[in-house]
């Protein structure tokens, strides 16, 4: 194959290696930079998923490193200017890859321009150099086919709800869709659970964890009896739109 | 590789067969039988993306030939008892297959488990045989990716409405949401274009036709003066969320 494009957005799908698509692996194998964001001391979902095909590869890696976590509170200023600053830095260091002439791959778990922490990365970059973002499959697609549960069916409607927004936010629209997806559960569990129950979603509601990975858990959020859930976890409610 | 299952539900992505996932792949080298969707004539936008990987099979094809158009009026019930009793006989000859010994791949554009026409198989089949559903890199994520338009930033609500829906329903959902995709065009777009002016959203709006593959149409809406859109095309409406 050839690279022409200097940086590619690589989406690597929900985390399982076979789900990971031609295309993302031919750039995996030949870019020059392996770029790849993650919290201190730990390694990032997205070069986990990597490991998986190719090992560790420290002469092509890059680490960007979050200078807070992302379950600080968004809405913070200080937090907002110090994750822009980070944002900018990091440009600027990749940046000065591409001007050396080197191919850089950045790594993305999922689907690059869903939700994607490249996308900031992106809009600051693709004004500059040549930029091809390959689509992934996403983690919600990865927690509903392994949750056996088809989201979508006929005219179902699909919402995608952060758990981040205020509960009488996610109750109201939880109310008046036929299927949702809630993201970013994390510390906001047991609000989205109070949601749910004011929706009159529970008994519907399916808990996803880390979809297509050796550590899945799947369960009905019934079930559920702790509040415990990392940021990369999300709930389901199966849409039940005609069945031909 | 090894196959277990008798059944595959195997998602082959947008169209772009760089965009195809390892498994995927897999599955379509060794499966006994390939099945596809198709309308009269033509042959299925899934089996013309596997022609591009493993080129046509004749020995190994099943074709699935719909007896009406999936623009039909769904809520005419002879049109639903039609069509309900094609996925019964369809999975009755694949049952067939099965029974027999053979391992039979289903072949799906986008993703399965998002309003794909295999669910009304593997509702069928899964309670009978063993059935492993392979998630794809979705029509949407194709159509937002090619258009270089990042869905969802931030706390973005993001709703996927297909394009059937009454007028009304259409703008008051799209006026309640910060992205959407509006699914299902075809002979509807006349109808959604009304409501995306409603909800005053025409300046944001693209149309993308076919994504990822060699007939790709994607434009502003405000710039598409006609009315003629193909079944799989949609519109985006990128949010305008959080940008660090």
């Amino acid at each position: 194959m050839t690279l022409g494009p200097s940086f590619y957005g690589v989406g690597l799908g929900p985390g399982d290696p076979g789900y990971v698509t031609v295309r993302a692996r031919e750039v995996l194998a030949t870019a020059d930079r392996l770029v790849h964001f993650c919290r201190k001391g730990q390694r990032g979902n997205a070069r986990t998923i990597a490991d998986r095909i190719i090992g560790a590869d420290p002469a092509r890696e890059i680490a960007l490193v979050y200078p807070v976590t992302t379950e600080a509170p968004v809405a913070d200023a200080a937090y907002a200017e110090t994750i822009a600053a980070f944002y900018a830095e990091s440009a600027a260091l990749l940046a000065a890859e591409a001007e050396a002439g080197r191919i850089v791959a950045i790594l993305c778990e999922g689907d690059p321009f869903f939700y994607g922490s490249l996308m900031h990365l992106w809009r600051r970059l693709a004004p500059r150099f040549a930029f091809e973002v390959i689509p992934g499959v996403s983690g919600m697609s990865g927690a509903w086919t392994l949750a056996e549960a088809p989201i979508t069916w006929g005219d179902d409607v699909l919402t995608v709800l952060p758990g981040t927004l205020p509960e009488q936010d996610l109750a109201r629209r939880l109310k008046d869709t036929d299927a949702a997806v809630v993201m970013k559960l994390g510390r906001n569990l047991p609000k989205v659970r109070r949601a749910l129950e004011a929706a009159g979603l529970v008994g519907r509601a399916i808990y996803v964890e880390r979809a297509t990975m050796a550590a899945q858990k799947i369960l009905p959020l019934a079930e559920k009896t702790d509040d415990e859930a990392p940021y990369f976890s999300m709930i389901l409610v199966p849409g039940e739109g005609r069945r031909l």
